[in-house]
């Protein structure tokens, strides 16, 4: 087996899944210690296969009997895990190989993250690893639980209160204290977790492992990941197109979302950092759903995981429902804020409402005053007519302090009960703050509590999203190298563009001239107005120099300028090496776009669109996306662009020809791909949209080689 | 006395906070009624009061001698609660006034809310209590609650459970659900309540009223308040006023913020609406923090009354702690995110922590690795290295799991007990989810706990926030409407900006020519070019007619355009009446803004500013404010718009002349204020800004007189 190939996403994790007998090398009495915590908690929470204590002085440990050396143990285990010194981490894990374990959880820390010996160690497990086929998780990690099988390979803090029940939540974070927060947060609202899986350094299992992986097992439905940095693009769309075939939605905590997050990232897991834009198109594209903090990852990981499968909203059309106007509004103003639309009822269900609560403001938000909870069978009746109205996708309740009054809990759940058992397909969320086992008794009727107002309505837009990123198509995979440009095409903005025009993208026509006559000459055949630009490769900032003319209206003015701008070189930039002088036809009016294309360390190339001039970079107006993208995905950014609206006609003007931007865009991005060899930057500044049907032309493009000194 | 004018904001509440005895109209055995349950509250809380029961029955109510009129009570009660039908109550608040009672509380229902004989029965009411100086709360209401002195005229199902403990957080709600929900939460937290106003239909008692009673109570420092509607801006700019005089921070949450919102909003309080943005504009000018949800209220508000008074973060310097690198992380991301600055620890600082932690990442975020817990003096060690560094403002400590386990949960509190004896003065923030007890634990030592990682750094921000605004000036009052523009101002463009320059707003020099040689003699004094439009009161859209033509270089231009004009005028609007036409110098260069001025139903004259052109549209780029404003606060909107900085020189661009802008936008605020009884509206658009100190000069102007049919 080649040492320096990873495993696919996902391989080979079933020997932690499934594990029938697990060593632990560097097994200890102390059940403080990371070599004798695991041990207890297999124990403690009724792990049915076998435990190998594994310690040089034998004897029994923790009641068990324990092996001097790995070779001592009668079968061979499927998981060991390592609680030794890093020192002695590299034999242990090549005693793990020559026994024959398929997985290895390394808990011990003084690895990569220590420094550059540490890296040596972590390389040289890597290779061993690598060499058996083993997979190893960690090292420096907080471990494994997989809660069906009461495997254990972890010391985490959560086991020490319970082991978190069975359930259809896989949770995957390189951080394992994260990962933890999550795990004992889903248990706390008595949701069940299948597995959790801490990746730590990620030597060889890393979050993309944990995504496929978890999207292949049977028990989980939904997955949530919590990542600080990504080292291996491949294999994360890899994994991330996995599970949307499994058709298991993965919710994505990405960590380091700002620049002082990424530096403190950048110097927590000594990883490059791509761009946190890129990795948020990158997520959208591949139809994860990425979440801007751990509560919203914990909210939508409970609604969804008690909605999953089959269960979540089919539209955005929401009725808000509380026992008080003043909260109804805030649930209106929510909803509308989180980009979700207020159902209009129809006028029978009003009717029926009206028949049961007179005095209810039957308009959504539906007031349902405080006589809604006067007895069940009202509440019944109230809700009963919601529910048999199509009009919404979901209907939310607000109950304030209500599950705090023993009387009104009483109401409250019967109602609840009552209403899941006639309506189970409709879906219905609560908005609580608890107390904890109302809610957790309400979860256990199928139904989501959220905490907050806000927290419902973002929770819900979510899941709708959630809904409607199972329906995404196959995303366009990473393209491998393939071919240099040729170097020429470096030399100046004219050679850039006949490249970029070989590729077909549209530029203006433009001839180089060495004469004053030969630019005239190329201005009678373009036909006037005509620029003229200097062309030497030594000239970046050409307009600065004095190296540009507009507007030049017949020969006499091209004569002058010609002049004028050989002048302003000789001048100004007496060193540069000239190609000629660039004749171009005047553009025709329209709108500024810049395209462009960078390398992202992780990502490769990225193309980027945003709006010209002054305001983009205000604004900063722009979209990105991993090349190569579709021209739907180009029309996709264009139109995500603050200013699209300019480009669509906006206040009367003309529509520019947006098919035509959305086409040289895609293109660009298949030009980065296909010479992403050499070709390091793009930029294409200004590229002029036409007016519909007319086109979209570069007006100046600049093409960076890769390992070109700026 | 007046009866038609509202007292003064907070007068007379000491009737309610204060009572020494209170009467229950319309009293009750029943403690599920609401005349029964005023009484069993007040009782079971122990009031240390009279309470006087009236009922026509007589005899003795819940084990209290009853009256069978109010004009039986021996001694005049402070305050009466009346839980009487809306049919009998006009009559009992007369009884009221006549007993000499000096507030009301009206719980009933059935006035203005349920139509207009509720209507006209609530009039009669505030008649009655204007007449005899009577403070009247409600109708259809939830009343109050005054914590320390046991005053209870309310039927809130809070007091089912418990009375909140006595403290510093006065709360004022229309609402009556929604103050509840906001007295449980603080006491959930065990925080303290001073008094909570619910004013209901606020026929009398409004927001103001209890915002400004809260200021001058020496038992609040903190004063949270929940509207839906105002119905009178200068009670609230008052009150608010006050409060600023008096220290007492004001937290607002304005429901109805989007336009579905205030619809409902609308249909349930029946008033008018101002704007969300005007209404925002009016709380940061008054000095009120305004929240948007009600989760941040609650958390807002539990932080600040543990900080109060003295106690609020002096700037803006953050230190994150977490025993995680990636809790760090994401505090990191959510600090910046909120605005806030990560503080840079001094070298002195890391050394210190490295001493206690060798492990620990010692830049902020500081990572203080699993190590940390192991024992209280580590704890303690690294936090006072913390303290003891001036670089931060404040402490923030992420504690994921710990309370959650006995053994971590003794370490913590142990050491944030020392810590706060240690440093009394160091502001240090606790983010946890609990346990309950814990944090209530926490929360004694002073020590603000916020539930989630988002909500603390926006809760700092709030509180930062806070600081700030007890800094600020007296805000300008609302002026009254003191005069009248005289009708010829309004007849088109040139009168229009003839009584703006009078009010020393800068307009071009212009002329109405009523021939073609009028015309070349104006343009020949004023240098050319020059631009002609049509002036006419029935031509609004000048360009669409043809009516306007720039950039005229010389006499026989200007010829041909005022012939063209004409003619044009003739042709598409036969039927306008012509003042003549426009003779203007060509505005120079420069960048254009929108001014105007327009009414809202409760606040008046409001202000606005706003980019010019396309890009205005697009993105809503406009401040607004309630006039009149000073040159600061206009400078201070102008600097708010997201495209200032093409007005503050960006891409090397010459820098505008932002304070000429400043002044007209202020003038122009003055001038819609006063002539505020005739002048409706007001569109200074374009306003040219020029480049630094060569002013601002408004190109085209329309004034729209009140009752004017569009």
């Amino acid at each position: 087996m080649d040492t320096c190939i990873a495993p696919e996403p996902g391989a080979g994790m079933n020997a932690f899944f499934m594990a029938k007998g697990i060593a632990i090398v560097g097994a200890s009495n102390d059940i403080t210690k990371i070599g004798g915590r695991p041990i207890y908690f297999l124990r403690k929470y009724g792990y049915g296969g076998t435990i190998y204590p594994v310690n040089p002085r034998g004897g029994t440990i923790q009641g068990l009997p324990a092996y001097a050396c790995l070779a001592d143990v009668p079968q061979a285990p499927d998981m060991a895990v390592l609680a030794v010194p890093a020192s002695a981490a590299v034999q242990a894990l090549q005693d793990c190989a020559d026994r024959g374990v398929r997985g290895v959880v390394v808990l011990s820390s003084g690895f990569a993250e220590a420094g550059p010996e540490g890296a040596v160690l972590q390389a040289q497990m890597v290779a061993i690893a690598r060499k058996h086929g083993m997979r190893l998780l960690g090292p420096n990690c907080l471990g494994i639980i997989s809660v069906a099988q009461g495997v254990i390979g972890s010391f985490s803090i959560i086991l020490e209160q319970s082991m978190p029940c069975a359930g259809h939540m896989g949770i995957v974070s390189q951080s394992g204290n994260i990962g933890s927060y999550v795990v004992q947060n889903v248990a706390r609202k008595g949701l069940g977790v299948s597995h959790f899986i801490a990746t730590g350094n990620e030597a060889d299992i890393d979050v993309a492992d944990g995504i496929a992986a978890l999207a292949e097992d049977a028990q989980t439905r939904l997955i949530l990941c919590c990542m600080e940095t990504c080292r291996d693009a491949g294999r994360l769309t890899r994994a991330l197109d996995l599970a949307r075939q499994k058709n298991k939605p993965v919710v994505v905590l990405k960590i380091g979302s700002t620049e002082q997050g990424q530096a403190a990232a950048a110097s927590h897991t000594g990883a490059l950092a791509s761009s946190d834009a890129v990795i948020d198109a990158v997520f959208r594209r591949y139809g994860a759903l990425r979440v801007d903090s751990i509560e919203a990852l914990m909210e939508l990981g409970h609604a969804a995981s008690i909605l999953l499968p089959g269960g979540l909203p089919k539209g955005n059309r929401i009725t808000v429902l509380a026992a008080s106007g003043g909260f109804g509004i805030m649930m209106a103003d929510a909803t509308v804020k989180a980009g979700l639309a207020l159902s209009t009822l129809e006028q029978s269900t009003k009717d029926r409402i009206r028949q049961v609560l007179p005095l209810a403001g039957v308009n959504n938000p539906v007031d349902a005053t405080a006589q809604v909870s006067a007895r069940p069978e009202v509440l019944f009746g109230m809700l009963s007519a919601l529910m048999e109205d199509d009009s919404a996708d979901v209907t939310q309740i607000f109950l304030s302090l209500a599950l705090y009054n023993p009387r009104l809990r009483s109401v409250y759940m019967e109602a609840l009960r009552n209403i899941r058992a006639s309506y189970p397909d409709r879906l219905l969320v609560v908005t609580s703050q608890g107390p904890a086992d109302a809610v957790k008794e309400i979860n256990a009727l199928g139904i989501p509590v959220f905490a907050g107002i806000d927290a419902t309505a973002h929770g819900l837009a979510g899941l709708i999203r959630m809904a409607q990123l199972a329906r995404l198509g196959a995303a366009p995979r990473y393209q491998d190298i393939v071919e240099s440009l040729e170097e020429g095409a470096f030399r100046n903005e004219y050679t850039a563009k006949k490249a970029l025009a070989a590729a077909g993208i549209a530029v203006q026509d433009e001839t180089v001239a060495a004469s004053a006559d030969e630019a005239v000459l190329a201005a009678c055949r373009m036909g006037f107005p005509v620029v003229l630009k200097i062309a030497s490769a030594d000239i970046a900032h050409k307009t600065e120099i004095g190296g540009v003319v507009l507007n030049l209206g017949d020969e006499q003015a091209v004569r002058a300028a010609y002049g004028q701008i050989m002048q302003a070189a000789a001048t100004h930039a007496p060193a540069a090496r000239l190609d000629g002088i660039l004749v171009t036809p005047m553009a025709k009016d329209g709108i500024e776009l810049i395209m462009g294309v960078s390398r992202d360390p992780v990502f490769g190339p990225v193309v980027m669109v945003g709006t010209g001039g002054i305001y983009a970079e205000i604004l900063q107006d722009v979209a990105v996306q991993t090349a190569p993208i579709s021209e739907d995905e180009a029309h996709a950014m264009i139109r995500s662009l603050k200013l699209f609206p300019i480009l669509d006609g906006a206040r009367g003007q003309p529509k520019a020809d947006v098919p035509a931007a959305a086409q040289t865009l895609a293109r660009l991005s298949q030009f980065a791909c296909r010479y992403a060899r050499n070709v390091a930057e793009i930029d294409m500044n200004p590229v002029r949209i036409l007016p519909e049907g007319q086109g979209a032309v570069v007006l100046d493009a600049l093409l960076i080689p890769t390992n070109h000194a700026v």
